[in-house]
């Protein structure tokens, strides 16, 4: 039985148990989720400053599991992969934010793809992040301008501006796949990829498979950082 | 019953049935793994020319087997990732090279990692790759020196020599983790990783995994190109 | 006397000669243009999976001709650059690809350059290549939808519609030299010149002339492969 | 009269009264220097997860002081330039990172340049910000491996050890400036200077007089984002 | 008394008072403010060969100066930066020029900028420039296409037209602070600032609180350069 | 008959005399060399500061010729390609720069080359013109130290200390091509050549042929920058 904790960076209930429920749908049946909610964190997270504030009681939450000791991976459920460096740190195994799996994943089946994200504050957060993966010049952001209560309060509308972005990201980005950067855009996958004939990521998913498959490749990742002075790093290999 | 296709594209029967064997052991249960071989090609491939005169038979066991429909994805089982662009004109499923792969799970277990090949002359096509993945920046390679026949003429030497490449590429590189960048290394993954305390990625399995979630993500890919005239690209999206 | 071995990749004889016949053109008079077809190969080359299908007849062109010993330098006459790198590992003579040549030539004589292709199917390929080029950040590619048969079915239609393109090319890319990405349009390199007043490379000639040089330097350009185990590579230097 | 509120995001007093004093000693004599302190944060900071835990607080400090409305710039006087980002959301005011003054700096006075930090675990936060800041090329990160105790510990064995990295650097990395990564390091400037005839900057005595010019120039650096929900950015501008 | 030599790298003496200005009025009352004309230069800068006619006298200038020993700075006030790269052997005191001054302040208080210059032909210079300062990624050059006699003649249609490529810059290029790429443009600052709402960075203004910032940070920038064989280069460190 | 300008930048008689015979030595028979010498230009040129003060001369010489109407091509026998933009803002025809010209045929003729030139002043700049050139990733640059008069006083001390060069540029640059940068050194590139089984490529004879190779294509380079107001620009396109 493989262990996959998914943590939801924010407060939110309602949001942690779509996360899970989205998490579960997409694991294997050898894999449990654990569902994970930071009580300390922001209700929702938009830029960077929600997001920093985020971090703490991430680090919190991993620090207790690994107390725990029977999680094999973990899953920061924030597309802006909030705090990821620094949960690295913490334990040897994998981690992964939902917003790198699924732009990894995005650069395997198409040439070039777009992020549509929701709110343009957005914007700047994701692009650092596409550069840090090296994705910078094949990956696109586009925000859709709906906020997340946008998404659920007219789904049809949001389905419309929603397909302008992609309609943009065919013709001009020329992608050739679409990544949802928002959870609240998830149930929108299939149908929008049907409507558009384009691939498109959704990051929850794609985190759970990844993390599903670096756990069976039983590799050691990150030299851990306990709470012994920190002189040891990445860069001059783990001891 | 998820089918996959893993193509040699060479025509040594050995090194099908080696990689056959080394995909089954990394799939999960659900997974069949169809080992093909292109009787066309060169006896092994190191270097450009042979990669080139590989790719043509190498098309023609992808739509042979889509002729057929049965598989799901495709795995080019060459380090140099030989004619995966064209291959991925051929069919809207998956196709993954096993370096392709290596390399993108690397760089999500560390901040850089090496990929210790045999001979220098592969080291341009793998930096050339490198760069169309965009882990030009996080990624190096270094060549032990050891033809394919040397490692399994003398495997303790072999591990030796593959080990200073691995010291250097943690101390010089600095580096987290280290890609095997030649299947005869595979069965040496396990005993390097424990000898120097690194994460080892090695291609066959990262392929046959990436494969699997690739699947069942049930995305499309690419826009396919058939017999027809492709006038289509993927930069103008699927139709 | 200069003898330069011109490569046809594709199988169709009218493309032989109108390509020899232009090589001539461009020649100087103590050059001897050699055309060779590799029968081989397929009938045009659009995309990535006939330029993969090319390859291993333009090799036995070139290894055919090193071992007579005549050829002073190959050119390989797809836009693509087709089999370009696996053929300079055949000979220490000089082997330039029409696109290379005509990219290379383009950069020295303005700051910005765009390439017209026929179709977007060429786009990802020629993109490529301007990255290897180094010529990523000062060249762009566009396509004119036309099919290489348009070119000759309205050749008026043809010069319209290829002239948008040179327009948004200038205007857009703010390109000061057009590039034209096929050998069909080559007759109408003079006519766009003067209608647009901007310099217009092609391929043929340049890299002709391009051969001319690179023999007359008395260069030895790469270390050979020959028939000897390749284990000598470039990037140590030749032996 | 300028007043520059200037963070100690760790919650160690004797360093924020040092870096008040050195603060105070760049100022000119119309500046006023009010020290804040992170009593939420961490006793010290080495490495991302101290890092993130610092940031909470350190925005609080500059929510309140915004409230009070006397500030005219903010200093985060980490020298991985902790929370810069984020912080930058919570007012139009500059807001200046050690670590980004004393790089930019350097940047200025010499083609390439060399910081040297205390630990290992400094290295990928200090890259990541040169990237960030367009430095990458002509800037190099070294670690003396002395931790911040070391420093005060024995100041003759520090300074004969950041010395061989500073030679390294003059040597290896061709660099014609110092940065020193480490407010402990900043009484052996003028000394290291002097040792080594080079240029050393200093990180909390740049960010000052950075932030003297930046108010100086009466410019609004970004928008601001208040407690209304921010979907204004930066990147559609201001309003 | 910090004194600093502003050099009007022209030799219109009306733009020499006018530079002198408004250096004076952005000086610090410490500050003396030195004039300089290149009475050698050609009447105006526009392009690369006004650029390149200019130089010689410029660093006569400054060895001149140099001789006398009073200057503690030198700017060099025109946007393209003329002979920068010169200068900076001449003396180990700062040389800052407007262009760079401006861009990088522009970078502090931005994530992106757009330099508004007058004419097209200034385009290549400075976006050479931007390469130069690693800041090609996020600053853009635009041309309002009005000569330089164009600001004076008709200021408010100039205002106007500079609107337009501000709106350019703010919508397009998402920029969200804005340099001046002319001098003739200084007095519109304010306007232009509070009519877009925006950061307006100008380049003498810029110019000396970062000259007067390295002054006073009492750092030797490069190894002089003297009459004797220059052999001694940044690149191995001062002697 | 094709006339081919080559200038010298400096005043130094013997030099003009020599580049003129090595230009002539790598002319075909149909091209006549034009050695022009820069009188006002400083006796040799090493760094930026002779390199700038040479130019405005090297663009007298070029507006003289242009007057003339006679040239078909221009070559700046610099390897610095001093005042290479400039120039080619002064007229229509090719303006070619021999360092140019040799990085970009060593590029053609290898994946990766080394340019050893004299002192380490140099580095710099020619660091900088192999960005410009998109060469940055694939060029190195190192001084041998010895001065262009020791190249003269001890021919076999030169000939071994550049050696040393050669085989640091082989073994740990990996490079496959040398290029000699500097004119001094070029009566040694064939016995370099042989010494070291590399190839080496020179300036002059690079450029000489390049500049035939610009003219016979009868492409119109550049709109040519005259007399009148310059005020149209390459980005615009030509009129």
């Amino acid at each position: 039985m493989t262990r996959i904790g998914i943590i939801n960076p924010n407060s939110t209930s309602s949001m942690t148990t779509a996360i899970g429920a989205a998490a579960l749908r997409a694991a294997h049946k050898t894999t449990e989720i654990i569902a994970m909610q930071n009580d300390r964190g922001p209700a929702s997270i938009e830029g960077a400053v929600d997001g920093a504030r985020a971090v703490p009681g991430l680090l919190d939450c991993i620090e207790r599991a690994e107390r725990g000791g029977a999680m094999d991976a973990y899953i920061i459920a924030c597309f802006d992969d909030t705090g990821l460096d620094a949960a690295r740190m913490l334990t040897r195994k994998p981690v992964i934010g939902i917003g790198e799996a699924a732009a990894r994943i995005a650069a395997m089946i198409s040439r070039r793809f777009t992020i549509i994200t929701t709110l343009p504050v957005s914007i700047p957060v994701l692009e650092d992040n596409l550069v840090r993966y090296g994705l910078a010049s094949v990956g696109t952001v586009r925000a859709s301008g709906i906020p997340v209560l946008g998404l659920e309060a007219d789904p049809s509308a949001a389905l419309s501006t929603i397909g302008e972005g992609i309609r943009d990201a065919l013709r001009v980005d020329r992608s050739g796949a679409i990544v949802l950067g928002c959870a609240g855009m998830a149930d929108m996958a299939q149908q929008l990829s049907d409507l558009h004939s384009v691939p498109v990521v959704e990051g929850v998913s794609a985190a759970v498979r990844l993390a599903e498959l670096l756990t069976s490749l039983e590799l050691q990742p990150r030299a851990t950082r306990t709470a012994l002075p920190r002189h040891c790093s990445d860069d001059v290999g783990p001891r």
